[in-house]
């Protein structure tokens, strides 16, 4: 057997950090070096992960005490990567970061959407937008990747093809997204306090999400950039997105042209399936089957009254929308079999 | 005190029926007389509303042993009622059908939603449809009251004050509903079985709501029929809807001017609230806290980045979308208080 | 009408504080006159009880503001009270102090459980225990009541008959305890963070639990204190108690003479109902029906195979656990009807 | 690469059938064969587990079809394999039957708690009561096992080493279980359907429950049956067994020699945990963190006011409590390592 990779994960203590964990302790090609949290030095990663009970020993370092290691997570709160990123880059020849500090292309895109100045403009060109299924050939090549945001991979994933065909107006392009109380990260808040989070359908952010620029800079093609309108809904989940996209054809396309044009983009893509059912209850994408897996379902409807073509994506919002996902793009970066570690299928009922 | 009237209620059996009970049981100027059912007769109505145990005693009877009332509510399925309302109709003189049968004006239009004949065609004019806050006159003048669906009428009420004073596109208007479980009636299905529909977000119809007919309807004006597309998803509710209205403003209106004709429209509505909150984690209407209740609450957010508006009603299904709001008919019809038997406030935290 | 009394809360904007103006907004007798809270003083309590937008136009004010009235409620957190009830008692005549400090009949049994030493020992005399099913007469006269602990009061109601007629052995009473989030306070933890909270069934407190003092002394009877022993488990609900309470009979009583015991206990005691059908899927006492309501619900069953009886009893924490139990209380000292603006039914589904 | 032993699965289109497939088809020394199906044959797996979408092209065919195998999964509802039995062990040399008609050592006590007589009471003998830690030599050597009920086998797992070493009264056991709706099986009822099994709190076992004839039968050491009374209450969640067992000390035994006995029964045992944290919010056992897992976890607290020993055990009622374990087995009767194809961790949050 060759040698394992040794890699390491800056910020392991949040939930992203421990499904990053999760699944690496189980993948044969790798091995896991440090661990880092600010809050829990010293102590077994089980205090914040109970699954991994028994599982391991490893315990969080400080951030200061990393050594080299041949590649690196980064899974800590935006805008806190782009300041460390320099001396992160002299520990290991390859970074992850799973945060949204070098998914913008621009410094002043950062700022229109974060509202702080970018801590390293310069920085940002070497980072590959990690969104595997539209980007292998340079992600196999790359050695920063920044990792998507999770509203925003499944909203690229499910319009991806019909940009691309030129299928649908992009001006008029509507994310109806239902998402899960894990995306709001590890730290209580009156929000997610169980009374008042609990049994919600809650329009948080109806307007103004900050995917929004992800998902229109990786959707423009030829320097048409498309408008997309995102409103997000807390409901009652830990973990999942659904996005109900609502779209309208330029032409009246029938439903098999549409099913061919998903099948041709996504006919290698491993973790894709275009779900879109006759019989049974689940006939459309649903995040409650997909907990734990790495898969991002699609289906789709048109609307024979109008011209409107609806558009369902769903992931698990820690798996497909940050940690498995990462490690995909890690799995390509060393030239592993890219669904490595990944092969979870998910649990139901559940 | 003056005399009560006597009200009877077929198809009493199922979640609509057990809501009318709850809230007649209170009312202070009527008297339960009979309450019908196909499955359950000679048992006491607690077998199946196990919330009314030891406040009535109650009995279910069979449809044929009816005796003359004042009011007689009717809450059976859909398409049920069209052929036993001319016998009912001896029965009372003032009827409040709580099912699809005489929503639509025309027989044609049930045909083209519903697949089967209207029944009783000529009957379909002697009914108003039951939308308090758009048809108050007519509503206390009528005999016959056909009470909206549930998802159409916190939908017409939140686009309604836009409709009216031309303030959005009428061709591209979207109502992203999320649905909560009760929506389907008392009966078991696999669809509702609880490791099935737990925790859910499920796309159950994309497209294709009967409830469209209803919504475009009565947004009708001069004969223009707006084009609403609704897309419906089941979440993890029991009461309750949520319409994420998506529209997109004719002019570049500001908020206030949007403020103001909400509160020109409802300012005598007595069950609208306007939500728009900027501190507090409740902000925008939510369903979690209206169940019980009769409310419609309704918000809105302008977006600034395109001329999207998005609208956001929340209403409990079974109340203000179906026995509540049929007793706020009953109320205008007899002459009582608007809000009298409605006044509970709904629960928080639940 | 005859003129309303004037009510004061101190500590509203807690969950009892929620519940408490929730009931007594709509009490036909009483008068609202301030609300108090640390936190939000000078703004609208829907800020906190968004359930009661538009029902009143209620502030907070701080304690040191407040005005004598008739009657004051204290919901403020346990240990709080002790140290200023010697002045509320300046502010209104009657006091009813939802919270533990004055529960316990001596500062001994205090400091045992509470850890800390009792601030007003000289106190503790003047304040009755308000279980009106159990005091109503001491109740009627007294002008201080420390209403019961949530956990408590459905544990000695449930137990209540089967110990005055000495139907049970007093060493071996075990209450296994099923408890909703709501009970631990609208204080945000990461134990009620939702991720971590959602759908557990989580022993938090096996043993040790503070509410055992209360149980144990309001059903000593002859100086005989039975041994009651309390584990208690959190699951996935906002409100209510469910006690499955294991028990073993001295006798091979029929269940019949247990029926009529309880039936004897509680004849005049409109808020408790004995649940125990044949038929329904609601067949015991459950909590899920119970939100909103002041009802306490018992059931048994015999175990046919050794001498256990198994007891349930159900309330909702916030109203018969707290709040509702504290106006019922209060209806008892003013002259009132016992249940007056405690009528609500519940609601079925929720 | 050995050949992989081939594998059927009688009643694959239920819950236990589900984790059977996802288990196996990811298991490295077997092969699935065929899987049978009543009401599915000829469709897709998919179409009942959607959780298996793209992972497999396996249908459904009828039992008449069935073709010899290594080893036969027997997954299909309670009394129904024993009339089946002698035909099943023409077509296999092994068989594991999930189902309860084996579990019992004598066709009385069959009938006893099943109500029915047994139809095949010479073929009980040869099969072993499958529980991998208490019974792996006599595993190894058998050809047929008989699956533990999911109540069953968290409740022995629990109670065995205080039992073995007489620690505790064997006269007064009481579990309290707390348990999934995934139990009930797949099939639709009034009790299942979503707005009535919602978030309950239902007692709807308090006595009788059958899984009390094994726990006690497993538990009888030298011919001393100890009593087990179980009462059930249906919580809030899809997978997982809570139970919540009260013990009486004969001794007063310190916490840490308790610790020492259950160490050391279990010191070979891959899937139990004992879990007793100091720290963090999950100190105890959770089926919430054990979803998809086949982990036993136990914990216990000593409760120091009287001689009561609290035991807490946890697991997936679909895993350790049926698939899981059955899996367990086969790799015992195999020679396969313990724990292949069930290194699954778990997800956090969840």
């Amino acid at each position: 057997m060759n040698q394992k990779l040794k890699v390491s994960i800056v910020g392991a203590s949040g939930y992203a950090g421990g499904e990053l964990l999760r699944i690496l302790l189980f993948h044969p090609k790798i091995e896991i070096n440090q661990v880092t949290s600010l809050e829990f030095i010293g102590q077994p990663i089980s205090i914040v992960h109970p699954n991994l009970r028994r599982i391991t020993n490893l315990q969080f370092t400080k951030t200061e005490d990393l050594v080299p290691c041949n590649i690196l997570f980064v899974a800590i709160p935006n805008g806190k990567s782009m300041s460390l990123m320099a001396e992160l880059m002299k520990i290991a020849p390859r970074i992850i970061d799973l945060g949204a500090d070098f998914r913008l292309r621009s410094a002043e895109e950062w700022k229109k959407w974060y509202k702080t100045d970018h801590q390293a403009p310069k920085l940002i060109e070497k980072f590959v937008y990690g969104i595997p299924e539209l980007r292998k050939e340079e992600i196999k090549k790359a050695n920063y990747i920044a990792g998507p945001g999770c509203e925003a991979i499944v909203s690229i994933l499910s319009l991806w093809p019909l940009i691309k065909n030129d299928f649908i107006e992009e001006e008029r392009i509507i994310v109806d997204s239902k998402m899960a109380s894990s995306e709001a990260g590890s730290t209580p808040s009156l929000s997610t306090h169980h009374p008042e989070r609990s049994r919600v359908a809650r329009s948080y952010m109806p307007t103004g999400h900050r995917h929004t620029s992800e998902v229109e800079q990786e959707l423009t093609i030829n320097g048409q950039k498309p408008k997309v309108s995102i409103s997000a809904t807390a409901v009652e989940i830990v973990r999942g997105i659904l996005v109900t996209i609502h779209t309208f054809l330029k032409k009246d396309f029938e439903e098999k042209e549409i099913w061919k044009i998903y099948r041709e983009a996504y006919k290698d893509a491993p973790f894709i399936r275009i779900v879109k059912e006759k019989g049974g209850i689940y006939r459309y994408p649903e995040p409650k089957i997909l907990q734990g897996t790495n898969f991002c379902d699609i289906g789709f409807k048109k609307d024979n009254l109008n011209n409107r073509l609806v558009v369902i994506g769903a992931i698990d919002n820690l798996v497909k929308g940050t940690a498995g996902n990462a490690v995909q793009c890690m799995n390509l970066m060393c030239g592993f079999e890219e669904t490595l570690g990944l092969e979870f299928p998910g649990l139901h009922p559940i």
